[in-house]
This record gives structure tokens, sequence and C-alpha cells, in this order.
């Protein structure tokens, strides 16, 4: 379970008050806010507060008075307007902060995304809790031939099994080792009263890199985008995929118009070259093409006709 | 007056509505959230929307799953404690989005701060408003003759009245003809139904400085007390100054805590130099200091002199 | 001439002098350091330094000890991977430095873009000098029927004579008017040696848009890519695009491998949405799609249309 | 030894070549470029390229066509000047990149900093080295009640080589694992031919926090010295200011008179509350001031003396 008993009962006292607000509210959002959202075996995401709704991106873009919205139909065809002709300024008037928990390798991945603001738990302040990522069987993937930065086909069941004992060892014994240095049990007391304990930011160094980490995450909805076309894209690595796919539905609930527009023209969209597209132009066309002939490298045209839904030989 | 007839129904319309919401909520702040409050002669700020408050501040420092707050006085000590050692990114955990109408040589200078999020009504995209910012009499200062960049005494009378003339003039004939050229009346229709007009994006290159504009412009707490610090400081220049002022009482609504450390250890603070503060302590035990045996030039003992409340000479 | 004699002495100087290092050098941008490019009537762009080469971004890449090149060719489809799977952090290794002198109007478009450095020409501090854009009369088009915020046709020769005088002496009068205001003549001695001359912060309110500024920018290569992309598409404002063009000249010469993937995969692709993309496998498999059927708008058919060269009806 | 013999050839290879440029140069850093300066056990920065000097941040200050300087004090005198006043702009014209080897849990703190450009080594994309930080005896401090989050006196002598044991044993036994699960041998090799290997991006969860990575690390001036002003601060962590430190004589051999500047008005400099200032007024007054009286926590008090050179009580 994600949350122990204490945090619970914090959640539920947040989730148990409500105030009235004259700002944009959104009914769907406000729904899950502050609820845990589970991801891998101890991680999770929560929305903890959020600034504007789609009529925001709308007013913004108006520079309006009022609420800025006309009809339902054209404040939809507005943001799909802004989308498609990358708009960036009225999506960043929309804000959303998370408080999300994740194994350290992967918060390393995501930290690299700068346009956001961080507030990590501190491991020179207070003492890191003992948990682990460690993977199911079935994401167990190979060293990938075709490409150097991915996973292949499933390690077979008794190498699985070896590889998740190996890392549950590993893991364990350095957080045992790093509470042994740090001189402090699970309740904070002295394992032995007669010697002092190494310096928290000394004693972490010896974590392992599944080890969990926990942050409050902000950043505007257009950088928001930018991390999810990233991260919830096939070729990421599944262990930050699954946060990102987590947040893709929190973001369907907050901004629905602007949602639809992004899978249209973002997650399901695909970037042509200049020789892409006149190649496209000459199939179109009827002509016949080929890899030989296309002056794509072999890869570049696996690459186009995957887009195209054509066989690549 | 600043805003429209249809401008005010708007703004009411909004003000007339509110809906629970389980977010940190400021009632102080709620209460002036999308009034205009007047700066200059046609120019204002409005709050459109913030997230969090002082307690989300403390909150994300102790990346907590409740509240996070304690004791009152334990937060505000925190809050002067994250302040005091320059911890920036708890106090990037809350978020503010004005309104503001600026004549545009203010807007130059305001857009040099670039840690935020800005949305400018488009003078490619619509006609611009006939508003200009004409100086109060009083507000007319000569050059400065110690400081390259600032103003001193005030004209005389004549000369004041001469220069407003100019001003107003010279503002309204550049309107005229911008409006001549777009070939469109005040409601929008053509001025002279047998000619075309010029584009929008080419006739307001013929507007003065002093013209009017508009944006929504949104940034965090840690960035907004960073342009107050320059801002309101009373070296900044008297037209954006005003600004800066009116946005530090929204701060004081917004984040009382925060504001009244933000007040103690940035506005009212001096960084003193190592050559200065060695200075100090050679007064402090009785040492007789010169400006000449200092190590400073006259400009930073007459700067350090005045810091501590001393005859610069 | 958009530079002085003087001025021209200073580059002459500057140009007139080389001394050896051990960074990456780039012979064809060091050929025309430092040379103002001219743009509009009195506007230039001129290269002050630069960092790296298309070798750093490999070298960054590859996080090499060494030069960090491999083959020509591979390092050249490094580049051109990256490039096409939007790695952003090995392009952000190489910078650049410019000095541009442009209209306030363009300016203003220009900033918006805000990775980057910037220190312009302070008017508070300086008095400007009496130079306007005024276009030529074969820039001067109608407001845009079907872009609300684009030109469409030319004027004709009369009324486009009448547009220029207005720009012209309107830009004319405000500048006497503004170094009256100032009381200092082209030398900077009084004009009038009994009254004193307003701040300058405060008289250059007086200016029209069409004045021109200076400014030092300073970006790193992916962020002026990004810029690229954007200003020297067929949809930006004229005004922008030449300064745009004359830069798209420099990354040639400093960049050669990164500008072929850039105009490839950047300037001359396209973004093709999801539902764009299922119609052109359609057509590809030789159905025969219209407007009607393909669930897109009228105007998002005629974008794709025009896209894949096919006519919209 | 920090560096193989196939890096060092690369390292002498890059050092052996000049080539003239027209940029400004600076001899004392060209003298160390690219040369590895140890730091910790296995670390190191080397400066990799460089842009602009002293005289490009009066250049930019000045906007330039020429060299920008005048006579060599003032140039000085204006920098101290900027620096004082907290100008940025001009010194965000200068630009250095490093290459930075450093263990991983310092990594995490320096990436923080999020106004730089980062390409790290990727342990998705290639295995990682056999490489970790072992603090030395003298360096492991015991937990600070003081400071909940420093380090107070050392560990007594069998403690402390218990710790080290702990540590290299963990670490070693961990990337002995890492190895077996990739199955690959130090020479890239399988160390067992009839097994697939896990995904390094899998496999690389197992590494402690003390391994090392690496990564090009590239700022703008200003963004340089206020990450120094943090990390070589003595309430840093004592593994990263090291590296804080070795890069403050970098600074030093690129821009000495930005390096004096900052030097007194930023690292040796105080930050004065308006409560303190009060204070050290009234005490040059000659009052004499208390703790109880004088408005200040016992904390803020101690603080206070200490830059002062007073004792606390």
């Amino acid at each position: 379970m994600p949350v122990t008993q204490d945090q619970r009962s914090e959640i539920d006292a947040l989730r148990g008050t409500a105030q009235p607000t004259r700002r944009a509210t959104v009914a769907s959002l406000e729904e899950i806010l502050y609820e845990p959202i589970t991801v891998l075996d101890h991680g999770f995401i929560r929305v903890i507060d959020y600034m504007g709704d789609d009529s925001a991106i709308v007013q913004a873009a108006r520079v309006s008075y009022g609420k800025g919205t006309k009809k339902l139909l054209e404040d939809a065809g507005l943001i799909r307007y802004l989308m498609r002709h990358w708009h960036s300024t009225p999506f960043e008037m929309a804000e959303i902060k998370y408080h999300v928990k994740l194994p350290i390798f992967v918060a390393r991945q995501w930290i690299r995304h700068r346009t956001a603001n961080v507030n990590e738990y501190s491991a020179r302040y207070s003492k890191v809790q003992d948990e682990f990522y460690i993977p199911a069987p079935g994401q167990l993937g190979i060293q990938s031939s075709a490409n150097r930065q991915g996973r292949g086909a499933v390690l077979d069941e008794a190498q699985a099994a070896k590889v998740i004992d190996l890392l549950r060892e590993d893991a364990v014994r350095n957080y045992r080792n790093y509470a042994w240095m740090l001189n402090e049990d699970d309740a904070g007391a002295p394992l032995d009263a007669d010697r002092s304990g190494l310096a928290r930011e000394l004693a972490r160094m010896n974590l392992t890199l599944n080890t969990y980490t926990e942050w409050y995450w902000k950043t505007d909805l257009y950088n928001l985008m930018h991390f999810l076309r990233l991260r919830a894209d096939a070729h990421a690595q599944y262990e930050i995929r699954v946060y990102a796919e987590a947040m893709l539905d929190t973001l369907k609930r907050w901004v629905p118009h602007t949602y639809a527009a992004f899978m249209d023209y973002r997650m399901g969209s695909a970037q042509i070259s200049a020789t892409g597209l006149g190649l496209i132009r000459r199939m179109l066309a009827g002509e016949r093409v080929t890899q030989e002939a296309s002056g794509l490298s072999k890869r570049e045209w696996r690459e186009l006709m995957e887009v195209l839904g054509l066989p690549s030989a």
C-alpha cells in the first residue's frame, strides 16, 4: 500500500473540507484531488492543486476582462487552432501541482525537464524509507539489439527470478547498512546507544538507485504536455511511461478540450521531414518508391513506412 | 475610468459566482479577485487567479501528505528561515496570475523578467485603443546629473505644460494617422469605403511608446518577489514602481507571513560587501574610519553610510 | 549606411587581430565575424562570438574526452539522428552571440523568446539615434482578410506614398520633440542653455515604434533553431523574417551538418495530426477522400492538401 | 588516476592543436583547457570551452561596436558597479562549458540548478564504469545536532574503518551483480554465452548512489556565480563544495576582474535584514543591544553576531 494510515488520515482531512472560490474550478479534477493514484509497486501521483481550466486558455488568448468564452464549439475550435499552430503562451496560463513518489533512477530522468518547480524530500534532512522498486517478472526485458537504449523480449523465468532476488537482496542489505551507519532504527531510536551515527548526507550514498524518493512537482500546461509527449511515448522507458500515463488521465479530467487536441496534434501525430513529404507526394501521384531510390537511410525508411502504415520491404 | 461598461459587466459576472473547491483558498485575496486596481492614468492590475497560500509553501517544504502545517508560530518561523537562507523551491510552489494594462515603454522593462508567462494583446490581430500615458506635472523630473538613468527636480510649470502638450499632441496625431492608415473608425467601420486599409501589423509602428497595451502575466511567488524587489525599489523608474507597489498590496493579502519575511529580509535589507563588513566591525570596535582609509570609492562609501544611517562626510 | 565611420573603425580593429586558441574554431564563420550584415533600411545583424561547432554537438552527445568525432559520415548521421528524434541537449552545447539593430516593434516580438540572454541599449541612460524603419512601397500590404494577423496585396501607388509620408513625418516630428524635451542637440549640447532637459527615461515615451534600437543577443544552438523555425517561416511577419533569414546564412556557415538536418527535419517538414495520418493512409490505399468525409474542418483540410501538394477542392 | 591512457591521449591531441581566432581569448584559461583537475577520489572537472572574457561583459553592457573597453581602471570599476547593483544581463554574455565526473548523489544536488545545459553519460545506452566515491576517514562526520542537514565531529577510527568497509563492499557487490545481470564482463564480452543480458536501463537500478557519472555542463557567467555562491559556501555539503572550489580557480583564470568583484560582493558579503540594520545603527550609535531586546530569535541573533565578528552571548 503506497500510503500509511497516518498519511491516509491527513489526505482524508484535506479531502473532507471545501471552501467557496471565485476562481475557475474543475469538478472532475476536484473529485480526485489529493488522492494517490498508484504507479509501479510503491509509487503514486497525487494532484495537489491546479490553476485554470480550458476556459482560462481561451481567456488568456483573448486577453479578456471576463470569462473570455464564446460558444462552446468556438472555444474548442480556438484550442485546436492554438495547438495546431504551436501557440505556447495561452497554454502556459494554466498550472498544475503533483505530489509524486518514484524510484530515484526515474527521478533522474524526470528532473531533466527544467521548466518546472520541484521540492524533493531531503535525505540530508531526514532518513529515507525502506522502499525499493522491484520490477514485475513481465517487465524484465533483455537488452534490445535493435535499440541501444531499449529492452526486448522478457527474460526466461529462472533468470527473472534470479534477477529479482538479486535486486531485492542488494537493496535490502544496502538499506540495512545505511541504517546501521546512521545508527537509527525504524522508530528513529539509536540502534546502539554507545556510538554516534554517520551524517545522513553521507550515509545516503549507500542506497541503491531503485530506492523511492518523493517530490512536489509543479508545471504549466504547456510544459506538462511537452513532458507527456516525450514520456508517454512508446519509446520512453516503461518505468517513467507509467507515470506519464497516469498523468494523461488527470489531463483529461482537467482540460478535456486541450486533451483532445493534444492527442490528435501531438501524441498521435508525426513530424514528416521535407524528404519524407516529397516521397509521400510522389506515392500519392501513383509512383512506386523504393528505399534505395528514396534518399532515406534504411532506418529512416522503416520509420516512415511505419508512420504510413505500409510494409517497409 | 480604466474599464468600459461592458468590461465592468463581465468582471461583475465573474465576481458574482462562486464554487466549492478543496484547494487552498485565501479569503482576503478572493475579496479583490478580478477587480481592477487603478495604476497611472489609464492602467490597472487585476488578480485573475492564484494557486496556494502561506501553508502551501510549508506543505511543499515538508513534502507533506496533508496540509503540512504545524503550529502557526512554527509555520511563520519556517517561512522566515526559508527566506533568510535563500531557499527558493518552496516559494515556487505558489503561483499568481495578473491582468495588467500598462504603457508600452513600461511593458518593455517588465518583459525583461523572463521567468514568467505572458499573453499580450496582439496589435497584429486587433486595433489598439486610443489611450496614452500622460504624466502628471509633478512627475516631470529633469535628467538627474547624479544618476545617469534617473530623474531629479521637477520641471518648472511652464515647461511642464509644454511637455504635456507635446506628448498629448504627438500621441493623438500619431494615433489618428494610425487609424487613417488602417482605414478604420472607432466602431471598426471603414473611414473611406473606396480604399483598403494597411495591415495592422504595419500600421502599429506609427504608435508612440506611451500607448497602453495589456497582458496576462503569470509567475510563481519566488519570481514575483524577485520582480518586486527590483521594481518596488526606490531606484526603479516611477512608472513601473507604481505597478510594483500595487502588487505588494496583493502579496500582503495573499501570503501575509511570506510578505512580512520579504519586507524584512529583502525590501528593507542590504547586501554588505566583504570590505563593508570589515569596516563595520572596525567601527563597532570603536575605530574611527574615513572614506579615504576605507578602501571604498566615494560612491560606495556614500552608499554604505546611507545604509548605516550615518553622515557620509 | 548602417554604421558610422567610427563604428567601422572599431569593427576593423577587432577584425584585424587574431589570437591562437585551443577551442573549436570555424573558419567560415570567423570570415564574417563582427561584420554587419544589412537588414531592412537601417538594421543589421553581426556575429560577435560563438562557442562550438558541429563536432561539439557530437562530442557532448558522446560525453567525450577528446574531439569525439568518428568518421565524417557517422558524425553527420548522428546529428541527423539527434535532430529527427528531438534530442535537445547536445544542440544546447553550442552557443552564439549577435549584435542586432532592429525597429522597436520587431524587438517586441523577438524578446518573447525567453531562453536567450539580452543586453539592450538603454534609452534611460543614453539618447536614442534618429533612425526609423520606413517600409519600401512593395512591403505595404493591405490587411489580409484570410488571415487576421497577416497582410495581403500591396497598396496602390498613391496610397503607399501617402502612408510612407505619414510614417516619416510622424517619426521625424516625434523625434524632434523628443530632442526638444531632452533639450539636447545632435552633438549632445543643450538646445537652450536657459532650461533643463526632461529625464531621458520620460522623454523616450514620445518615440514611435519604428524607431531603431540595438541589443546583444546570445542563445544556444537549440533555441536559435527554435527561433528560426518560427521566425523564418513564411507566416512570420516580413520585418522579423528578414532578420531570421540573415541568421540562417550564419547558421549554415557555423554548423553546416546541423543546418542541413535542420532544413530537412524542421524548416521543410510538417507535423501531421493523427487524423491527417489516417487520411494519408487511406489515400495511399487508393481510397478517394473528401473534405466532407475527412473529419477535418475546411481550413485544416486546405492546410493538409497544401502540405501534400494536392488541390484542396 | 581519473583518466585512462586512451583518454589522456585524446586530451593531449586536443591540447596539442591551436588555431587562430578573432574571438576574445584568455591565455590563462587556454593554459588549462581540456586538462582534468582532480576532485574527490575519482572525479574531475575540465574546462572544455568558453565564450568571452572580462571585456565581453563591458562590451555588452555598452552595446559596443568594437571591444567596448576604455581605460583598464574604468572597466574594472564598471564590473564592480554591475556586480554591486545586481545587473545580471552583462554577465550572461560570457559562457563556459565543463566536463565533470562526479558521484551520482552529488549530481542529484547539482542538477537542481536549472539554468544550465547538461548532457549526461547515459546508463541506458552504455555500461557504467566500476568507480565509486569512498570518503576519506577524515570526512566521515557524525550527524550534526545543531544543523539537521550537516555533519559534525569525525567518527572514531574503528567506526570510520567499518563505514568505509561497508561502503566499499556494498558498492562492489552491487556493481558485480549489475554486471552479472547485464551478462557483460569488463571488456564488454558476455560472461555466459548461453543467456541474455538484462536491459541496461533496468540493471542500472542496482547501482549505489556513490557510483560516478559524467556530464558536459554549460552555463553563463551569471548563473555560474550563482551556483558558486551557494555551493562554495561553508554550509554546502563537502562533496559538492570541492567541485565549486576547483571551479572558483577556473573563474579566477578566466575573468579576474569579475572574480575579484564576486569575492567582495557575493562570497564574502552578507545580506542584513531590515531588523538587523536597525540593530547595527543602534550599536553604532553606542547603544548596548541584547538578544532579548533585539526582536531576533536566538538563532538569528547568533547568525548576525557571527557576521559582525562579535560574541553572541
